[in-house]
């Protein structure tokens, strides 16, 4: 059947998840394809954030830490995310920042697998995960030996204590296959870690599955926890009570109500906890994974990552029609076993500034610059919680036509910042 | 003159002080004497949440990182802290948790000080310092050396790479000579970290004057912060260039925005961020400091500090009536020179039963418990900006009619969480 505005109402229609979507406020007369960057309110957010300010605090004051429980949030906040990255109950935290839970799952990695030299990963990983095994390596003497993806299998040899990879590239979108890669780490005696900042809660992750060792990602994308939401660890269970993490502070100490001036980790996973941690935040963080547990009732990941691949289908489709003729090409893989849940677009140039006339329509997407390698990517996140068919037609429709008017060569925009 | 409840509604009365107390939402009924462990709600906090939570977020959306200017909070937030320790703007950052900070700064002080093998700091310094110092001495071999409050001076010699102290003692609200204790560790060499967890926002300070090297603090006690607020870093700006933070993620990049696989530290106390910061709860500390600086106008610092010390003299003042014939006695230094905002009462027995029984009274103050050392603590936080005169008399009395009347000794009392 040809597409056409209507078939994709009629899609909306039949879709079974559709009604997720009246979860989130979303702004009138946007379509919102940077959901992997900020995921967006959720409607229950804004009453619960206050209920914890001004009741948990302003009422109840120190109190609240018995009360309302705020010293077991991270555990309890942590098995909701478990549960979409194959997860048992017990063994994932949400804490702290992506950035500093990759510092300590590299550092208690590196201790596991002493004699070994070397940390091996991806040229084109998101560069704060380089930046913390480099200050990691400064420190210790570690070499960090980045590759490009077709050669990671042939680094793995008898001297990588880690291999350390971002399961779904954030330029790309391409998605690696977690459990041959583990596999072949483990077969050359190394450890993996996995960054998933880009595929936690846009496709289904199985860590036990893969028999990953170490897992960390992000709150503040696909679960909507709002801006700089707190960010998860996850330890296998062989190796978690193996190894004190770095940063070896009160909220992870075996009786932290002791004050008893010796550390002793506690076991499990509330070891990788550190200092005390900004409830609020963590507050919208547990909003955001209930408003995803909705899913659950629908099919859950699964049925996610069926619409979520259905979206990004129909985006590359129709975006295909018109895309070489205007210098754009899709870097995002084909085959949906090789991709997460957005799509990129490769651009010679103009990419940034046809991101802000898509802007300027209401089509918010994103803009990853290039370099010497690669080129200037536009960056659309697909995320099936709250968006519909009608908008990838729309989207695109308004793609096509910044492309064909000419409207992004005209205006001047500045440039961006932007975070991810 | 004799004093009576009278007497001190007409202190209050005269307190040029007193409006500030309307900036703070206190619930009904209730003396609040543990703003020390965490501070109250300002009024202004619920709104401007709200609005970071439903506008910024909500209806800008990843555009906010811009507009509301998110990435500078941080740096902004910590300037406003940095004018009640004696930093100058550009040398505070707002950022992650005390333990979190405190390990930035300790491991960058470490590199400073090559060839030097321990670490000095004080048996009874809070605990989660000592973890935090013990996690990196596993790892690069140092020694921590705990010592006595008199014998600090004494343990300063060649190899002693950093002193470690917190300001203002967290169990007895006794002080340290900043200044003085400075000076003697760099005649040995040696760099001083402060935690100023119990003084930033209680007493003066002066980290520049006392010609300090690093100081982290918390943003959830005297600052008002709200639980769990981010804390804060300083450096003193001859060594903030000269080593990396361990942590180094993004945000404290030279040039965060470019996405270089290559870390390159910020100048300046920028370098001491690492991840996505927890911007809602980093809104509720901008309104804790916001909140605070009213007192500029009214004599700032100076001024809260002579309150709290007529404040505090008074309570002690007042229990000294009843406190030795009912086994308590005060441990905080009566010197206002060497106490901080605090009052702490030693206990042989009983103590936790008596601070539930306060709280029943409607009198929140706090209990610690003591060791083989150390007898059990009362802890009452005295914070000048939103406490009275009346407040302190009531408290007292409050105390007194519970050692009175036995109340205490009757009711069974669960054992409570405690954070600080």
């Amino acid at each position: 059947m040809h597409t056409t505005r209507q078939t994709c109402l009629e899609r909306d229609a039949q879709d079974p998840l559709r009604h997720l979507r009246d979860l989130f406020e979303l702004p009138a007369d946007t379509i919102y394809l940077d959901g992997n960057s900020l995921g967006p309110l959720p409607k229950a957010t804004p009453e619960r954030v206050a209920a914890t300010v001004q009741q948990a605090w302003g009422q109840d004051l120190i109190r609240s830490w018995n009360s309302a429980g705020w010293f077991e949030w991270p555990l309890r906040v942590g098995d909701k995310i478990g549960q979409f990255i194959g997860a048992q109950p017990g063994q994932t935290v949400a804490t702290d920042t992506t950035s500093i839970n990759l510092y300590k799952v590299l550092k208690a990695a590196l201790a596991l697998r002493p004699g070994r030299s070397r940390i091996v990963s991806e040229r084109s990983n998101f560069p704060t995960d380089l930046y913390i095994a480099q200050g990691i390596s400064r420190d210790s003497g570690h070499r960090v030996e980045l590759v490009d993806q077709d050669d990671i299998a042939g680094a793995l040899n008898g001297d990588v204590a880690v291999l350390m990879l971002t399961h779904v590239n954030y330029r790309t979108g391409a998605m690696h296959d977690m459990a041959a890669l583990t596999r072949a780490a483990h077969e050359a005696g190394a450890l993996v870690i996995w960054d998933l900042a880009h595929s936690a809660g846009a496709v289904p992750v199985d860590l036990l599955g893969a028999d990953a060792d170490f897992a960390v990602g992000c709150g503040y994308k696909y679960f909507n926890g709002g801006p700089g939401a707190p960010a998860f660890a996850w330890v296998h269970p062989r190796h978690v009570d193996a190894a004190w993490q770095p940063l070896s502070g009160w909220w992870g100490h075996a009786a932290p109500f002791a004050f008893d001036p010796q550390y002793e980790p506690a076991s499990g996973i509330a070891r990788y906890q550190c200092g005390t941690q900004a409830i609020i935040s963590l507050c919208a963080l547990d909003v955001g994974m209930d408003t995803f547990l909705a899913s659950q009732a629908l099919g859950g990941m699964a049925a996610l990552r069926a619409k979520s691949l259905a979206l990004t289908d129909l985006f590359m489709q129709l975006v295909d029609d018109f895309a070489s003729a205007n210098g754009l090409s899709v870097v995002t893989p084909r085959e949906h076993g090789k991709r997460g849940s957005q799509v990129s677009l490769s651009c010679a140039h103009g990419a940034y500034a046809m991101v802000q006339a898509l802007i300027a329509r209401g089509v918010i997407g994103d803009f990853r610059a290039g370099d010497a390698q690669q080129a200037d990517i536009l960056r659309f996140g697909f995320t099936p919680l709250y968006l519909r068919f009608v908008d990838v037609w729309d989207a695109a429709q308004a793609l096509r036509d910044v492309l064909h008017s000419g409207e992004w060569q005209a205006a001047p925009f500045q440039q961006r910042q932007a975070v991810t």
